[in-house]
């Protein structure tokens, strides 16, 4: 982690709302959750809702707000969601309408909020446990491959599974397994360990999304579902309008990791 | 467990659809999940799966079917959600207006079907690890309390949690919570142990449904939510139809107990 940053989530917040900051947030508030963003109106609510509940790894819901409702209550008491993400991205119909720095004048009472977990939380843990981490040694977004793991479909919204690959040692990959699987509101455990064709993988070198990482002999790749999932999801259902946040422009909460960890 | 059935959970779920079992689920296709039982028509579905989100320890998810659907596809591939729980409660505005054996002849096309864990599946669990279960032991229903534990709010639903009680030997507290902790999924692990005055239960030889238990001197009250609350919430609301299944005459699943648990 290159850029280590002390300063508290609300005060980034702060900075974000004033329009002081509209870089990535990796690496900011060191310690406390950051969550993807999905804003949908109402009416597509339900299905939404549903293929979360039904999509726990990919899609792990750490909060949802009520229609029209713009402010927290669990991941921070002090947040406006309107404002206080970098950038955030605005799709018509399924396609990339503008990216904009806040989306106060667009805001609709039928809008309902949704904020996913997301990897950095244990990214944040294996480090701790002296795993490496390869795309964050390499100084690159780790890389992404759309799976052939079909997501449980709900209502509209269906699709394959996006997966995250970190290359681990094969003596560590049991230790990467149990700490991850504590973080279940964060993605869990690995969906798949080893032979990438098996999940419809051909080419560990040529990622969908993000950057290759060099993979050293005997190690193995572990596959993580990974929080782009709903947003492909919901652009394959191109509903008519849909909000979320730039990718790496995330939501800073006040929830430290570990109160989403389990035992 | 005084009655030990090795019939398979189809086999059961057979007579049931016959009519030719009408009694308490408890003790039947041992190892299998049970599921309690919620069916809202659609308009009230968003707010309630909303509730669950919010509230997984007394609202544990085991699936959730698109409006009108009557089969199951994760806890079985082969059940009728209308004809194949034991008992049914009919609730109008909040009323119990009829107990009956299938709800084939009411059913609408809006109905969505909640399915929710229920503690038959981590008591299992504490049985094989030799903890003591007294409710089980003394052969009666295990004492449930309302607590003055909120549950978080969502839409029309709203209301205290209700726990249920077990006493636990000290030495065994702590083995008691690392083994429910892996039931996420059916209440998962305590939520409040020892001192019942700090969650407003003035007396536990009193709880609000099912029996009183004997509590040995040193024991510890160990106290964990309680799929209870989901009805009781529902009932509050007093939504025009409700239905539930008849407290005791579950849904039995194709899923072993092992299936839902984690780490």
């Amino acid at each position: 982690m290159s850029r280590i940053d002390h300063r508290s989530p609300k005060e980034i917040r702060n900075l974000i709302r004033k329009g002081k900051w509209d870089k990535p947030t990796a690496g900011l508030a060191m310690g406390y959750a950051q969550a993807n963003l999905v804003i949908l109106p109402q009416r597509y609510a339900f299905d939404f809702l549903l293929f979360c509940q039904r999509n726990p790894k990919p899609c792990p819901l750490l909060e949802v707000l009520e229609p029209g409702t713009f402010q927290t209550e669990f991941l921070s008491r002090d947040a406006d969601i309107r404002t206080d993400l970098p950038r955030y991205n605005i799709y018509r119909n399924g396609k990339l309408e503008a990216t904009v720095k806040e989306i106060k004048p667009i805001w609709e009472k039928d809008f309902v909020t949704f904020l996913l977990g997301c990897s950095f939380s244990f990214e944040e843990a294996l480090l701790r446990a002296n795993i490496p981490i390869r795309h964050i040694e390499e100084n690159k977004n780790v890389p992404m491959f759309i799976s052939s793991i079909s997501c449980k479909p709900a209502g509209l919204f269906h699709g394959p599974m996006v997966v995250t690959m970190r290359p681990i040692p094969p003596d560590k990959v049991s230790r990467a397994v149990q700490i991850t699987s504590r973080y279940i509101s964060v993605h869990g455990a690995p969906v798949h360990i080893g032979d990438p064709s098996r999940i419809g993988i051909k080419n560990l070198k040529k990622p969908d999304f993000g950057d290759p990482v060099t993979i050293r002999k005997d190690e193995v790749p572990v596959f993580w579902a990974c929080g782009v999932t709903p947003q492909a999801v919901v652009m394959k259902a191109k509903p008519d309008l849909c909000i979320t946040h730039t990718p790496g422009h995330m939501f800073i909460s006040d929830l430290l990791n570990e109160e989403l960890a389990s035992l």
